[in-house]
């Protein structure tokens, strides 16, 4: 057989050959080795104690009903709830509006297969989130790469990526994956207009909304969107506020197309973990993760700040990075004739690891560009990771 | 927004407008109505105590990693698992060959992915798994309909499907999901030596095989291939044998072809649920889910035994039916001018349903076949059901 299987591949597989940066940081696994490379939350703000007397709890109660084969829409009191926690006087939400998904995740992927063929374009923000570019290349989607600054996605910018015809935007508003950036409230009221004003569908992924660490929320795109002519498609998760073990991601958007997107769960996984969704229902429901929420926000708090810190005291005159209110991540900017990837084996060496930005960037730039996590690691092995990095950097 | 969501979908979902049978039987959720519709295994089996004790044990033993994002391919342990007990001394799998999904259906999902661009070629059992028609219609998937009778497949009928240059050929040889129809031994060494003969990879879907309710197990087509070369694709599940709230499948197959379906994995939905992972491996390595197995198959037995009684009691002769073994479905041929769907009608007003048979067929045949479950109604139920369906029948 070994000589069939790829003569057989579809052509999205064949293309789909893995990630050289992936196995790189698979060397990263010594206790010793600092990785600021990955998206992970802090495991000491797991609540576990609290998850494991949620399951027994709902598995003593309805222990049959979250064991069976459940609706592809998701588990009804919790679609209920996400629901009502996004809903506001002006913008009354109902289950209909809610799809749970298997993550946020799952989320893009089934927004691919449900507005994607071969050749189809999507504006996507240049940077962004790497894993939706992964989703959509299965689909073979094209992208046009929206500029974006310190002020976010700019609206001014999109005149001839509309004129494009394309299926949807797909933006990152609060605490962007992989810039750490937020769009200005001016901004987002200009994308929502402009949205409207061409018929495009938007997609707001909120996976770090929660994690705020100063000033007041902005409105999301969602809630300033016109109620009766829903445009906007917003994605979250629990991954972030809870845990991500416990996959559980919610589409939120117009009935019509909560239906649709549920016709092609319905082919993709049948629905998502029954157990795993009760047991975010009651954490929610009783209040828990509101409760829980001002831990986690102030332990990154603190990462964040210790690690602008650091690259103040270790970064070179020649670099710049974002300043984050919120989220996971830092992104650094590089002297433009600086290879991130060919730096990352240097920083391999001195025990530190991130990820290139390159692969972030739908149109191949980006280069000189890394992005750094605070969430995962301890204050102290961020400094001491940021102060290798300035060395490698240095060294380079 | 309203009149511009139609035109942004993609092909596949202007194809994919639900079933409206699935409407219909929406209708049949009053307790009076008697469904023998769905595939619903018996929520009296779910081992609500043990899965709470395993949650528990888990979640306090490991709970970091089981709430934290975790590796592609599943939990290394469960892995190493599935890998041990398909393992025989020939064929000697390790965990390389395993891939944990979100439940059976996922696998389908991820196998459409890697191998079929639009208007690829595969050979499915007429009648097939419905699902896995949905799953592959998402891939404009072309099907080529192999005939089966009351031994299973039929490899004799294959050769002109095999000169079509198909991608795959997928069955299911135990207890066959719609007509519970296992496939002989001789017919199983035919197909993997045709297979190994055109180097076509076999897809064997055996989410049944452990509810076997008399005589020896027959060897899996995965046991009959070559294990040097290997070209068969085994899917599993623990939906069956534990609980599909719990959304735990796997695939095993080669390890190069193990690592594509990982790389299609990672943009779906990046792991399956790590809590409901650990709960399944505890349960098998402590051998619960062996020592729970034979009360299912004694219930399930039991409730084929009524169900072929009663059908012998309330059909008329001129209808017929299979003799599942196993499993948990019992296939219906009506006269020739019967229309399974129109009966439906006609049955849901005297209080019972099932599932028509047409839409199992890739070609558009089977219109005067039907569906009839046996895991999920009580005796009691199914004898009432059936007793109800031979009045719509002769009614009708």
């Amino acid at each position: 057989m070994t000589n069939s299987w790829e003569r057989r591949y579809s052509r999205r597989a064949k293309a789909n050959t893995g990630s050289a940066i992936r196995a790189l940081l698979k060397l990263t696994e010594q206790p010793e080795f600092i990785s600021l490379a990955g998206g992970l939350p802090a495991p000491e703000s797991f609540p576990i104690a609290e998850i494991a007397a949620a399951a027994d709890t709902v598995l003593h109660e309805h222990g049959a009903a979250v064991l069976q084969y459940s609706a592809t829409e998701g588990y009804r009191p919790l679609r209920e709830l996400v629901a009502q926690r996004v809903s506001t006087t002006t913008h009354q939400l109902t289950a209909e509006n809610v799809l749970i998904t298997s993550g946020s995740q799952q989320a893009l992927d089934l927004l691919g297969k449900v507005f994607i063929d071969s050749g189809d374009k999507v504006i996507v923000e240049s940077p962004t989130y790497l894993a939706a570019l992964q989703a959509w290349n299965a689909y073979e989607a094209h992208y046009l790469a929206a500029p974006m600054d310190e002020a976010g996605l700019d609206p001014a910018q999109l005149a001839p990526l509309f004129a494009q015809d394309p299926k949807f935007l797909y933006c990152v508003p609060n605490f962007q994956n992989p810039t750490g950036v937020t769009m200005t409230l001016e901004r987002r009221q200009q994308l929502v207009a402009l949205g409207a004003a061409h018929q495009l569908p938007l997609i707001e992924d909120d996976p770090y909304g929660s994690l705020r660490f100063e000033e007041d929320a902005l409105p999301s795109l969602l809630a300033l969107a016109d109620p009766d002519d829903l445009g906007v498609i917003q994605l979250s998760t629990i991954s972030k506020t809870l845990a991500p073990g416990l996959r559980v991601g919610w589409i939120i958007g117009p009935p019509e197309l909560i239906s649709r997107v549920a016709l092609a769960k319905q082919g993709t996984d049948l629905h998502t973990g029954s157990l795993d969704q009760a047991i975010v229902h009651h954490l929610i429901a009783t209040g828990f993760v509101e409760h829980h929420l001002p831990s986690i926000v102030a332990r990154y708090r603190e990462r964040r700040d210790v690690m602008l810190a650091a690259l103040n005291e270790h970064f070179p005159a020649s670099t710049s990075w974002t300043h984050p209110t919120g989220g996971m991540f830092v992104w650094v900017t590089l002297p433009a004739e600086v290879d991130a990837t060919e730096l990352l084996s240097a920083a391999i060496e001195q025990g530190v690891a991130f990820v290139p930005g390159g692969p972030f960037h739908p149109d191949g730039s980006g280069r000189n560009t890394m992005r750094l996590n605070f969430s995962n690691a301890s204050p102290e092995r961020i400094a001491t990771g940021i102060a290798r990095l300035g060395n490698a950097l240095r060294e380079f």
